[in-house]
């Protein structure tokens, strides 16, 4: 995978004075990089890596100063931009699977359409629709009336129940659970749980990435609802029947309780629960483990369990780390009181 | 799947004076139900979407007042219980797996009951004893002297470690992991962590429910013990040598560390954390994202880190955000201090 | 599983007065150990059972002053460490598994060592190097250019991507995910998030432990890395470009975010949380839901959202707790003061 810096100089409309046959064979961060490595100077707070860093090559912003005998400088608008273009135009991995295997078990009234590729021991059941390009890694399953859009990718071991509708362009990674049961019971006449069954489905709409592990639970009625473009991260938990609108960010092992409604281009960081039956407006934040227990009406940065508005949980942070202040000062009032009293019985 | 809705009036014995031809094909919300669906009016909090519901048919209260002509009322005593019952009796999925698939790979030595279901891919491993009428779905793994009672119901990706003993009408969800090793390390005379071995096993009993992705530990020695009834969501854990009560739900996300013993009837919300060897007693209730980390011996309503009971947890919370208006009072108690003491001064 | 309780004596030279020829089949923990079991007596706390355990024999240290007609005791200098070393000796669990299955994927260009054992639907991509005695359970994926050390131990339905390094005497339980792409993307100009294609690996190094369902996520660029003997415990995630050093253990549910460095023989408990590109000290201890949000540079204990040391974490609770007197404090000093104003006035 070694490419020549020419190759890349002339990709970004660099001009190379010279190093035009040096050959780049990995991409890695300034603090990393070695010799026949590419790397970029995205902010000032890293140019004190480009005095030591022993990368081969170095993406700056047009005007950078420094300068290094042993190193060629590509000058670009923006590095980190171009270091992606670059990564995505000559690194970015091609996965090998291609063709259906023998050991899958395709269901005949199933369709797969063109250019699929189907690993080993994959199972699809009856009445799937998949579409072209589609890639589905070793050992996954998708049960019965399942349809997959164009150019999704399925890693291994993920498991899709029956009746989930997932778009174009998906990626779904290795363990992750789409369409089980939603978590509802009732209590029967004998104190014991009784099931309700959960007979609705998962939808998954277009350019969604769903990680490791996560669980997308099926609707009891209706649909749980993943919108266009919506990222979730390994370990997340969606309930059944929750609604997440289009380029929301979800990160790791957060939870969203059933019928919870989240908007678009809401962002949240990891390990945050939301209850069941409320609604997070349209580009709301949320800070990492924070108990959400209401409905956040209002576009902004919300931290805290309960959760709290940033500024006013910054506030009340404050107050409580000075406490042991607060403490002392009481005191001392009851002190001088204490001095006051005598001096006016005195 | 469509029903008539003279067969579901019969069925749960509502009189109708008209619309028995009508045909329903979907059970839903009423804020989502649309033609052709049936949906229920449960509370007073919902009668609002009565006027707007674009549903076929409507289970209501007997004496609901309310009125369209558009849309059949069939009047019972319970709306919600009758919306359940239908809901099993028409509308429940009927998994279509069934036989024994070829590429399954049971061992000779263990023995399969009447009317089961295997998938393609599964494998079980010696001396198995399985029962009568299970299924169990694709590309999961039972190793070696496991055994599964009649009725249970294991979905994809499923693991079950050697030794396992599972109930009747258990159902466990893609990609539980059962009776994998404990975390039980001691510290070698290098400094090294040194493995214990974990040679317990994992008792789940009857009427059980695992959730996608969760994780039940094996014993170091003895049981990890799941009792009747007791529901399990997604990613949940339970570690070593825990022992959960009977008809207990605990919600997605949640931990129990081990040897800690959950009892009867206890309700644990998500993400919640109990740490080692604690007890908690029947009836507890612990809200979400709580941390447990003493035992629990009286039944109540416990929430927060370190848990409290509910009353003085929200009293806690209501001084919490008064801190700051305690802190303005304080600051005036000191100038009315100040200003006592130049009036004395004086 | 029959072991005669000669033969154990033998082994931790314990003399032994009697019962030669009892039978011991199962090791347990004393407050459950009955007929037929051995059991250890670790501490003073559970010496109360030493009077009812139904034990057939007792490690004690020695001048252990008890004594039961019924129940053989054996003086060792260290009961527990006695008990383990004959666990590992009698009582560890062998695994079935042995040869290459008919059933297994093996890419023709990948390497197997002597001794492996490879279940059923084992998939081993191209160009693969497994080392000896290699155990790979059933349904497991490991994709092309991986490399596995010798005496490694690979659960059913782990995923590990391609590229992957893993050391020898590595455990990896159920459904754990080694690989997946990390969570990285970018807003594109039309405001949709795009994915940054992540091409680095992960490392695994020799005598790690992976718990069930964990997930290791690849790096963006270079590697993320665990070290030498750290144990990780089940439904922990593990983002892009971390590193964990050696001999640290990171309990269930935990998350560590991006970029993030931990350091040597650090302990975290479970569901602690660490934002991303931060440092964590060798030695270092964090208690359960602590939510790490800034580096820990001096070795201690850490508690609390945001992560506080111990004794100031504990100092804050009892202020915190104190509240609602420092309020009533606060009302009488009211009061006092105003008793004093209207005696000056008058």
């Amino acid at each position: 995978m070694a490419v020549l810096l020419k190759e890349i100089a002339e990709f970004v409309s660099a001009e190379l004075a010279g190093g035009l046959e040096i050959k780049i064979n990995e991409l890695l961060n300034i603090e990393k990089a070695g010799p026949g490595s590419l790397t970029f100077l995205g902010s000032k707070a890293y140019e004190k890596f480009f005095e030591t860093t022993q990368a081969s090559a170095v993406l700056v912003s047009k005007g950078f100063t420094g300068s290094r005998s042993d190193i060629v400088c590509l000058e670009v608008d923006n590095p980190y931009q171009s270091f992606l273009m670059i990564l995505k135009r000559f690194f970015e991995y091609k996965h090998e699977l291609s063709g259906i295997s023998d050991s899958s078990s395709i269901h005949p009234d199933s369709k797969l359409g063109e250019g699929c590729a189907v690993g080993f021991n994959v199972v699809i059941g009856r009445n799937c629709v998949i579409g072209n390009n589609v890639t589905i890694f070793h050992n996954s399953v998708i049960l019965e009336n399942c349809s997959i859009g164009d150019n999704t990718l399925i890693y291994p071991n993920v498991t899709i129940r029956e009746n989930t509708v997932v778009g174009k362009n998906v990626i779904i990674h290795n363990g992750a659970s789409i369409g089980a049961d939603g978590f509802g019971f009732v209590k029967g006449p004998d104190g014991n749980y009784v099931k309700i069954p959960q007979i609705g489905n998962v939808i998954i709409e277009d350019f969604v990435e769903v990680g490791a592990n996560s669980c997308i639970d099926r609707a009891a009625l209706g649909n749980t609802i993943i919108k266009a473009h919506t990222k979730i991260d390994n370990l997340v938990q969606i309930g059944h029947n929750v609604e997440i609108g289009s380029n929301t960010a979800i990160s790791a092992q957060t939870g969203v309780s059933g019928s919870t409604k989240v908007g678009n281009d809401v962002i949240i960081a990891g390990q945050v629960g939301l209850v069941d039956h409320i609604e997070i407006a349209n580009g709301v934040i949320i800070g990492a483990q924070s108990g959400v227990s209401r409905s956040l009406k209002d576009r902004g940065i919300y931290v805290g369990t309960p959760v709290k508005p940033i500024n006013q949980f910054k506030r009340l942070e404050v107050h409580i780390r000075n406490l042991e202040t607060l403490n002392n000062t009481v005191k001392e009032l009851q002190k001088e009181i204490d001095t006051l009293k005598k001096q006016i019985e005195s």
